[in-house]
This record gives C-alpha cells, sequence and structure tokens, in this order.
C-alpha cells in the first residue's frame, strides 16, 4: 500500500476535472501568498509527505520533524516554515509560510483533483419537467431530482443523489454520491454534502394516549411497572430543514425535518460524518460538530460551538455560543455560553479533570478512611 | 430563513399527493374530537408556530407561553388549550384540546404534505418479473425489487429503493428514498423507514482458531501480549431480519440479519436515526430506541423499552420489560424489568444521580480525609 | 414471526445464486472435518436453532443447553459437540464438531444462501468505459462504475453501488447494495462491504485564520469568549484510501480519504456497521472496531486490536497492537500496546473496575468521613 501520489488541478473554480496538470511554484506562491525561494519556475503535480514525495512533488513539511523526513523522499522543492534554512535539505527550491495550516487549505484547495465526475446533466438522471436548473448544473448519473426542485448556478448533483419536491439548493455547491434531500428542504449557497448525508428525514416524535413516560420517569426516577403497553401515536412532521450558506454534512450524517417549523442550521457551521441532528434542532452559525455527534430534538446550539467526537447532547437543551466539549461528552443540562466541557454528565472541564484525578486515588481513600475509622475508634470519646 | 408554511393536506388515506388546499376547522375538530369556538367555517391551508402563522394557517399555541407569542403573527384562528380565552388573542376562531401532544399527532397527521412523488410504478424502476405487487404499490424511480419480493398492497416504495429477493414487505408501508431491505427480510403492515435504513446486512461475527479473544480478556483483564496475529474467520449469516407491524425506522439506521434464527424486532417498536441492532437481537413490543443508539449481538430487549439516545448495550444481554436509560447509557450487564438506568455503566438513577452528586464533592472528600489523617496523627493512640 | 428456514447453498465459489438444494451429512462433514455418526447419507436443506428444526435441517446444538431444545423441534440429525450421546436425541445421525464456533464458521459458509443476485452486468448499471472490469465480474441494477476504475476478477458490485473514479478493487470481493467508494480507492483482494458503506468521504478538517480553537481551549480550559466569529477555511483531501485484503465493513459505515497520504486499513480488519474511520487514520492488520466506533483524525490504531461497540478514539492518538477496549469506553490519550481498557476517560480494566466498585461505596465514604469528622472534632487536639 504505497502511498498514493495526487493530481494536480490548476483551477479552483473547476474543482472536478481532474485534469491533471504542471504548475510552477510561482503560481502557487502567488495564490498563497507565500514566500519563494530558489528555482520559481519549477512545475509539480502534485503534493506528498515529504517520505512519499517524488521529483515532480511539492512536498510539505511545515515543521522540522516532517523537514528530517525530505531526505527520504525524492523531492525537489517543499513548503518549508518561514525562516527555514531550505539549502539543508537538498532542495532547488522552496515555498516559505508563516502559518502551516491555513497554507495547506490554500494548497490543498488549488490542488484538489476532485472526483472526475465530468460536468452536464447525464442522460440517465431522472429530472422532473418542472424542476428548475441554474447555468452550469451537473446532475451525475442515475440521479433524482423531483418536481418544483429549484438547484441554484453551478451546483453539482453527484450521481445516484436525491433531490426532494420543491427542495431549493443554493448555487455553487457540491453532492457527493447518494446526498439525499427531503421535499421542500431549503439550502443556501456553496453547500457541500459527502456521500449518503441525509437531510430532511421526519422527526421521532411518539406520544401515548395515557401519562407521557418521561414524566412518569422523572417522578419515580427509579422503578417502572407498566401493565398497559404505551401505543405510540406518531407525530408527523410538517417542517422542512433550512440549512444556510457554506455549510458541509458529512458522510452519512442525518438532520431531520422538524414538526411545524423548520430545523435550522446556520451560515458557516460544519457538520462531520454520522452526525445526527434531532428534529426542532436550531444550530448556529460556524459551530463544528464532529464525527458521530448527535442532537436530540428541539435543541438550541450557538454560534462558535464545538463539540468534539461522540458528544451526544440531550432533548429541549440550550447550548450557548462558544461552548466546547471534549470527546465523548454526554450533555444532560443546558450549557452558559463560554463554558469548556467533558465528561458523563458533561461538567466543567477543569473540575472534571480533578474529578478523573481524584477517581484514580478513590481506592487509596477509601483505604485511608478504613485506617481512620480503625484508629478513632481505639479511642474513647473525650466526654 | 424565515419559516416554511406547511402546505395541508385533507385527506389522511392518500399522505403522499402533496396537494394544497383549504380546510375549515370544523373539518378538523370533527377529526380531533376538539372543541371549537369562534367561526367554525373559518379555512385554513398549513399549521404554524404562533409567530410566523400568516392569516391562512391555523396557529398551535397549546400552552400560554406560546399563546403570548400570537400577536407577533398573523394567524387568524388557532389550537389553544381547554379553557382558554380565545378572544384575549384577537382570533376569529380557535380550537380548544384537552391534552396538546394527541392532539398535535392528529392534527400533524391530518396535515401533512407528504413527499410529493405521485403514485404508480415508475418507468425506471427495475422490478424483477417474479416480484408481486399488491393493489396500489407506487415505486418510484430507479428503485430495484428483486425476485420473488412480495410487496403488500398500498405500501410506497420510494425512490432508489432496494427489496432484495424473497423480501416480504406488508400492505400500507412507506419507504423513504434509498432505504434498503436484504433478501428474505419479511416485515409487517405499516412499515415505515426513513431516507437510507438498511434492514438485514449481515451480521458482524468473526472466530479465531485459537483462544477466543473475548475469553483471553476475562482472564487476564490487564495486558495482552498476543505474538501469533489471530486470524478472523467469518460467521456467515444464514438468518434473516423478522420485523412485525406498526414499526418506523430511522434515516441511516441498520439492522443486520442472525446467524441462524431472524433478528426480530416486535410489533409497534420504533427506532430512530443511526440505530445499529446487531445479529439475533430480539427487540419487544412498542419499544423506542432513540437516535445512535447502538445493540450489539444476540442481546434481547424486553417490551415498552425506552432507551434515550447514544445508549450501548452489550451483547448476549438482557433488558426486561419497561426499561428505561437515560442519554448515553452504557449497558455492560443485564437489566431486571423496570428499572431506570443512566451513566457509564448504567446504574439504577437514583443511584447514578447520588454518584454524580458526590463526585463533584470528590475534591473536598479527599482534602476532608487528609486534614483527619493530620489531626488524628497529631494525638497518641490511646494506649 | 415464525422463524425462516434457511436455504441451502452448495457451492460455496458461488455464494449468490440463491439455489435451494440438499446436501448430505457426509459432505458436510467431509468440509469441516467433522465426526460423522448415524445415517451419513441423511440429506438436508439448511440449516436451524433446535426449536426450529424442520425434518430437512440440520440442528445447531452445540452445547446440552441447545441439545434439550432439540425434542421441541423436527429435526432429523444435528451437529452437537465431541462426545456427545447423539442417540438420547432421537436423532438418525449427528456431526459431532471439536469447538463449535469454527465448525458455525465452516457450516454457514456452505450454507449461505447468499442474496439471489445472479451474475453478470446488467443492462442498466452505468458503466464508463475505460473502466476495466476482471472476468466474471458482476455488477448489478442500476451501478455506477466511473472512469478508469478497476475491478479485480470475480468481484460482485451489488445494485446502486458507486465505484469513483480510477478506484482500483481487487479480486473476488463482494459489494452489498448501495456501497459508495470514491475516487482513486484501492481496495485489495476479497473485500465485503456491507449496504451503504462509504469509502473515500472527503475528511473533517477545517482551519482558522486566527488562533487554533484547540490551543485557545487547552490554554483556558475553562471560559471561552471569543467575539470574532471564527470562519472556518476547509482543508481539502488530496489524499485517498487504501485498504488491504480480506477487509470487510459493516453497513453505512464511513472511512474517510487523507489530506495528502492516503487513510490507511491493514490486511484482516474487520469493520462493522456505522463505524467512523477519520482523515489519515491507519489501522494495522487483523483487527476489529464494533459497531458505532468513531476514529478521530490522523489517529494510529496497532494489529490485532479489538475496540468494543461504541468506542471513541480522540485524534492524533497511538493504540498499540493488541489493544483491547470494553464497550463504549473514551479513548483521550495513548495506549500502549497489549492494554485492556475501559471507561470514559479509557482507564486500564482492572483498575477501572475497582473504580466502579468504590463508586458505588462513594455515598457511605462521604458519610463515613463526616461521622470522623464530627469524631476528631468532639476531641481536643494533643497539644
Amino acid at each position: 500500500m504505497r502511498g498514493f501520489r495526487n493530481l494536480l488541478h490548476k483551477d479552483k473554480h473547476a474543482p472536478d476535472r481532474g485534469v491533471s496538470m504542471a504548475i510552477t511554484l510561482h503560481e502557487i506562491a502567488l495564490a498563497l501568498g507565500a514566500e519563494i525561494v530558489g528555482a520559481a519556475d519549477l512545475k509539480v503535480t502534485g503534493a506528498a509527505e515529504p517520505a512519499d514525495a517524488g521529483p515532480d512533488d511539492l512536498a510539505l513539511a511545515m515543521t522540522p520533524d516532517y523537514a528530517e523526513m525530505l531526505s527520504r523522499g525524492a523531492a525537489r522543492c517543499a513548503m518549508l516554515w518561514q525562516g527555514a534554512n531550505w539549502r539543508d535539505f537538498g532542495l532547488e527550491a522552496a515555498l516559505l509560510v508563516p502559518r502551516p495550516r491555513p497554507a495547506l487549505a490554500g494548497l490543498t484547495r488549488m490542488m484538489d483533483p476532485g472526483q472526475g465526475w465530468g460536468t452536464g446533466i447525464h442522460d440517465t438522471a431522472v429530472i422532473d419537467a418542472s424542476a428548475d436548473l441554474g447555468a452550469g448544473v451537473s446532475v451525475g448519473p442515475l440521479a433524482v431530482i423531483c418536481k418544483g426542485a429549484r438547484i441554484g448556478a453551478g451546483t453539482v448533483i453527484g450521481p445516484q443523489c436525491f433531490i426532494g419536491a420543491d427542495a431549493v439548493i443554493g448555487p455553487d455547491g457540491y453532492m457527493r454520491e447518494g446526498v439525499r434531500i427531503g421535499a421542500r428542504v431549503r439550502i443556501g449557497a456553496r453547500f457541500r454534502a459527502q456521500p449518503g448525508a441525509i437531510v430532511g428525514g421526519d422527526g421521532f416524535s411518539y406520544v401515548t394516549q395515557d401519562t407521557s413516560l418521561m414524566e412518569e420517569m422523572r417522578q419515580t426516577l427509579d422503578e417502572r411497572d407498566k401493565t398497559n403497553a404505551p401505543s405510540w401515536t406518531r407525530i408527523h412532521s410538517l417542517g422542512a430543514v433550512a440549512i444556510g450558506d457554506d455549510v458541509e454534512l458529512g458522510a452519512n450524517s442525518t438532520i431531520d425535518r422538524g414538526t411545524i417549523r423548520d430545523t435550522r442550521i446556520g451560515n458557516g457551521t460544519k457538520i462531520d460524518n454520522l452526525v445526527m441532528v434531532g428534529h426542532n434542532c436550531e444550530i448556529g452559525e460556524n459551530s463544528l460538530l464532529c464525527g458521530c455527534v448527535g442532537i436530540a430534538g428541539s435543541t438550541r446550539i450557538g454560534k462558535n460551538v464545538v463539540l468534539a467526537g461522540k458528544t451526544g447532547v440531550g432533548d429541549h437543551l440550550s447550548i450557548g455560543d462558544n461552548v466546547v466539549t471534549g470527546g465523548g461528552t454526554i450533555v444532560l443540562s443546558n450549557i452558559p455560553k463560554g463554558q469548556v466541557m467533558l465528561g458523563y454528565p458533561a461538567t466543567r472541564m477543569n473540575i472534571q479533570l480533578s474529578i478523573y484525578k481524584n477517581l484514580r486515588r478513590l481506592k487509596r481513600l477509601t483505604s485511608d478512611v478504613q485506617n481512620l475509622k480503625k484508629a478513632v475508634s481505639n479511642r474513647p470519646p473525650n466526654e
């Protein structure tokens, strides 16, 4: 399993032609605002990690640790940190960047070879005559677009995608294979969705004809003995989902419709794989929901929130702006803005870390108390 | 992102025509058994939250808090609680309901605009000649129905769905886009499945030729050093999945086949998004498995059980009837019937809440013990 | 919901013809290396649990507990443990096996009726002219195979599958319905993927133009108050995914592409349903990732590792060879090889079990300390 050499794609506005062509370091430096040293006219056709790099690759070595690996590969040029002694690494040229990750963002954008699907409307796509496709929309093989759907200019509907009736999707979006958008969902500009992402499944909302189970549970907190089986009656989802601009959804993630109003995802929010957002939720702007996060129904998440992987949030809760959770956090109550939380149940991180430390001493604490009890009982009370 | 106005759909027996028509309050009151006050012949075309409601919407304001918002919208009629002073809210008419959530269930069912797919068998569906479709079955574009499959009368097979060989699905079901049902799976009446739900993937079951890893792990409980790599041999799934009547599956949920007998889901059980039910599991009747629940292989779940979001249940366990778990509960051993559980590992809820309370005092407890040790060591023993 | 009788499939090299034919016990014994007693020429057409077995089934009763159930069914022959008094169970013949689970593996492989899809290239599949299909490749209805893809001999591409541009898949693979493989992904021999599995979604990687949020969080550990909203810039995924031989992926699992190099899955590793493997991860050989496991980006998992259901692993971590985690473990730091871990945060299992035990005594410990404080304060200090 040798490392794959990534093909270069020069035109950032046509990210999916999959062409392989050479580009000069000068062009890259110009696009990234990077300093260039050495042979500016050197051409590269891909990017690679230092040890994997071939003679036509730009090696990425933005820290000294990575730069040490350059000698294992065959790179003639590299992207290095500002002030690096680039000649020490036997290179013919280098791009020097002050901050590695923004530079990486720019470079990967330039060099993304895309999925190679080609453009246009594939013959096998099933598109209702009443659907409205903007200029330059691409629709892949075996995609379905239902009646009344509107697709903004330049948006790519991947192979086997599904766009429901009266759904509205903004311009310059990119939906990978098998994305499914339900009826009446509305999505803004520059939407990205990874394979299998689903928007607009029905909410999970049931009611019993007798006492609510949750009420009952709160009353007892303990044991529960129902002789009459509950018969669940379904609350249908009349709302849809409204998604802002610049939102990304991960593979096999699911965003449910609202009951009456729409479930909402704010501008700039990014959602990772296998995330669930329940019905009626409102997610603010520029938040990140990492892999396997689950948010139950009717919960509000603020803006600039970061929920780390496997975070779970209960229903009808409110998570303030700027909140951050650590991996696996289980949120069972509201979180005020700006808090950094960890654990199950979610606890302020500094408190939780202290709890974890003390837990590891709990065995010793227990034996200390046993010893104290013995020591104290060996003495008569004072009076 | 303004609220979406939901179209009304009058005929509950044809939930997917997506028509938009007006209905009188009188008709709604009749269907729900609600009391009507004011202009009974007022017509509405949708339902909305109070602040979002337009003049043709029925506003939903079943608590005083919601009713206060009526002045922000333009509703002329609303659904209110029994005994509400409906005239105070400037309405022309109102429906008064004793219990809000059952009323909401009935109303949303009446007004569900559906997915707008139309009816009949789409030209592009691939249906084996030996498949048996009941009266009024609809099959969406690019769906696949394999040989020997039988679909009950009135069932809707959505776009891009897959129905495997010899699978049997009961009448009046509704499968959203991209649902996949494996070979020989049997499902009862009124089945609902959200987009991407999968029934009948193979079980995850492997065996090594040497000592079982789990045995080994139970023996050591600690460190493990295998010099011989295990080579996993697959146990194939000969069983299928048997699902009762009135079951719903959430988006991208997965129900695996059994090894010898079928994995079983009882009548009336509802399963949310991204839930996994492992091979050989038996889930009783009328249970709820909320979002992101995972149940490992060969576990039995009773009836009327509620597993809150992100609950995990280990393999070969038994969860009694009426058990309820709180969000994020990790179940590592059997649970007797009627218990309400929370935490990791799952603990009776009242005990777990006491543990959480004491955990937050653990730092102080630790320092108390330090002080006690000092205090006691400063005194000579009594004898 | 009566037990399903599994059809027998004689030819293990053609696992998907779905034929139903009889096979003699003698043939089975030969294939499994089992001892046969009684009427070796008895024919069976399926396998069943003892109580469900009909007269043409081989009942599986490899422990005395199961054998007791034989009288409830109608089996004339059974697979029993070595040394079993087979005549006591009223059988005409039996297969005696020393180790039940390897025998079950062999038997289920022989008897797997498959999905019944038939062979060949379906007319409705959309296959680019430049794709290279090996001898005996099957492609199901409505599958898509993009330009430059190469499929090894004998591999089955199921209905509605998607194979991206320049993807390479080895021989003798079997992809169930709706599996999606992104562009340039490379997969070895005998690949198996359950419905909805996704390989090659883009990595979830964003950078802000100002201070990294994670840096910031590590500095404060507590409260966070950003007035400037972060604007997330995307790092594209130039790498692909490289998967070794004999790998299986579960239903709706997702494996993301790498940023520069490929995400890697080693030979013989098995991955269950709804598992997420993040970008840049490297998973060693012969590891098992059970249901709902999530692994964040750039983490390395060794070989022979077993992560039980719902285990979560943070980003940029290293998990040594032979590590085992219990269900629900949340891994927030590196784990040395051979450790058996449990809990949140992941802790050596013997320590974690001791913590759990002491947690249940925490209330009592707290009151013991209260009593000690009273007892000690009732006495004057010694000096």
